[in-house]
């Protein structure tokens, strides 16, 4: 915690995620590493290059606490600098920030950026007398973090935030789509969305063109404790031919760490050329059919855990509307598909709790 | 027409915007001017300079033809490169397309581009076999077009496109969210996906940061000819002084050429700001009685063609969702926006028009 003058500016009082009373969630190691990154330093096998790259964009990563702060600030020194050409800085680079009670959270503002520089100091609002409120903050999507701190008026409270709704993580591994391409800002990736309208931890495994489902990253996934559900949404990177080749395996390796944990396999949602092109739409009637193939045998041999979402319904019946270039959801897309895997993922994690303490 | 080899792609053939069979849509003085601007080279008095110079930004134009070529290419030479840190380059400098029939076209692509370059040229779909197509092109929302063109593979057969449901333009008046900021890709600004839905020409008058309703401007849209509907959409740059000194003279001198178009005024779309500050909620209650007053005056005074949407409730009821930055929606607030917004310009274009019909 350090403090700072700002001309014309209240005097802050900076706080680090890395320390209570700020929570961090989203890095499932950030307990043995101390960084903003998704996936261990260290790996038993080498990861993927591209994997083991993306794994330092902080997608998911999020910043909990609860202030009474009129003035709330963020400062981030980033990995590298903006550079999308289809999605905006704001989601690529930007923080964005949530106020409110957990569940009914409500979005009040992003930092804006200068596209030449690596970082950015952001005001993120400034409502006098708004008393408690609890904040969270949702960190850049496609970029890594070296610092990020958060400034608030000095003298204000900045206390723990509340519980979540339940312990455990929910784990999702995907590719691009899943780690937030092509949000317009940090809280509308899937991903995010969830986490807010459940206040549950998610850890977002998601990489851009690189959600194969090999193996050695299986092995990782594995490792991670507490996961409470896990949704795997890897078809637009595998294909066909690579959900063939992994699905079951990727799988039997979670079960072998967690056999009661549930799964939920989610089919690719639907690009563009879908309607257009006939062979596209038999690939996918082909990927569904061996994906929920794979789901139904696993139940048929005693896996009471496992289910299988078609994800062609997500976006809804005009889902080509839903992307920036044919294949990535923008804010739209990303809504829709949050607001139809909302009830899968709360009667995965609820449900069974519910049907629990009524016994 | 042009033709042009690339290596190991068909041969195509290259088609402009400024002659038939294309039709160009959204720029009122292209008949006169030959660019591609939204404004009068000449005007009777200088304009804003900002208003001026946000002119030759391309938001609402529109190509749109019928061919039955399987291939689709453009090439754009912009004014300059992108550079906005919350709207992707496919929002400010792409084009994207549309296929299918009037009225229910699809969304099928859009350009990517070198952020590094002022143009590029992007192959927008490959689909054989699948006949005769109806195309909407849409143009970049926040750069100039100094030329753009149209390839399809050689051989192919281009047409005009089917007419429109009615002759005449919408003119939408406005700010930055009426220019299409933040929209991923062009399609998805409101009167884009208004001009789709319905098959009638728009022209999108959105001055970024620069919608104030100045006498000067007035005068300028007044004299586009065949004017079937205004929108008048500019609120949040005015603001609530803005307005309450322009807005009934800004009516005034749309009605001296046209007593009998209808007009629609909206007041703004919520920025997020208004869950938070009471002083906010304030102003707006007080722009939106002042907007309603200014027509409920002219209806009294014997104008039956001029009515009041309230803008607050065209994003929902959680509108802070809907936007980048909490002012400029993003593709999940436009959609939002434009869903609203039907029936109320359907009733004002179609509506009499049925009724005339069945008297």
């Amino acid at each position: 915690m350090s403090a700072q003058t700002q001309p014309s500016q209240p005097v802050l009082t900076w706080y680090s995620p890395k320390e209570p009373p700020l929570r961090l969630a989203g890095f499932a190691w950030f307990g043995t590493d101390r960084i903003y990154r998704r996936l261990p330093v260290q790996t038993p096998a080498p990861l993927p290059a591209s994997v083991d790259g993306l794994a330092n964009s902080t997608a998911g990563g999020q910043i909990q606490f609860q202030t009474d702060a009129s003035m709330l600030a963020v400062r981030v020194k980033l990995r590298g600098k903006a550079g999308m050409d289809h999605m905006p800085s704001t989601g690529q680079c930007g923080v964005d920030c949530y106020l409110g009670e957990p569940g009914a959270m409500r979005y009040r503002s992003t930092t804006r950026m200068d596209l030449s520089k690596d970082g950015y100091e952001h005001t993120l609002c400034n409502d006098p007398g708004s008393g408690l409120r609890q904040v969270t903050l949702n960190m850049p999507l496609y970029q890594g973090v070296e610092e990020i701190e958060v400034g608030v008026n000095s003298g204000a409270q900045v206390l723990p935030p509340a519980d979540y709704a339940m312990p455990g993580r929910v784990v999702v591994y995907g590719t691009s789509i899943t780690q937030g391409g092509c949000a317009a800002r940090p809280g509308m990736a899937y991903t995010n969305i969830l986490s807010r309208k459940l206040n549950v931890e998610f850890i977002n495994l998601g990489f851009s063109g690189s959600g194969k489902g090999e193996p050695e990253v299986a092995n990782v996934i594995a490792q991670i404790r507490d996961p409470i559900l896990y949704l795997l949404d890897y078809e637009a990177n595998a294909g066909l031919d690579g959900i063939k080749a992994t699905l079951a395996r990727l799988i039997e390796i979670l079960r072998t760490s967690h056999p009661a944990t549930p799964i939920v396999v989610i089919s690719r949602v639907l690009p563009s050329v879908d309607r257009f092109q006939e062979s596209a739409r038999e690939t996918r009637r082909q990927a569904v059919e061996f994906q929920k193939g794979v789901v139904d045998a696993r139940r048929k041999a005693g896996d009471r855990h496992i289910s299988f979402v078609n994800g062609g319904h997500l976006m809804g019946e005009d889902f080509e509307e839903c992307t920036v270039d044919g294949a990535h959801p923008t804010d739209l897309g990303f809504y829709r598909m949050a607001e139809a895997l909302e009830p899968v993922v709360r009667r995965n994690l609820f449900g069974r709790k519910v049907r629990r303490s009524s016994q």
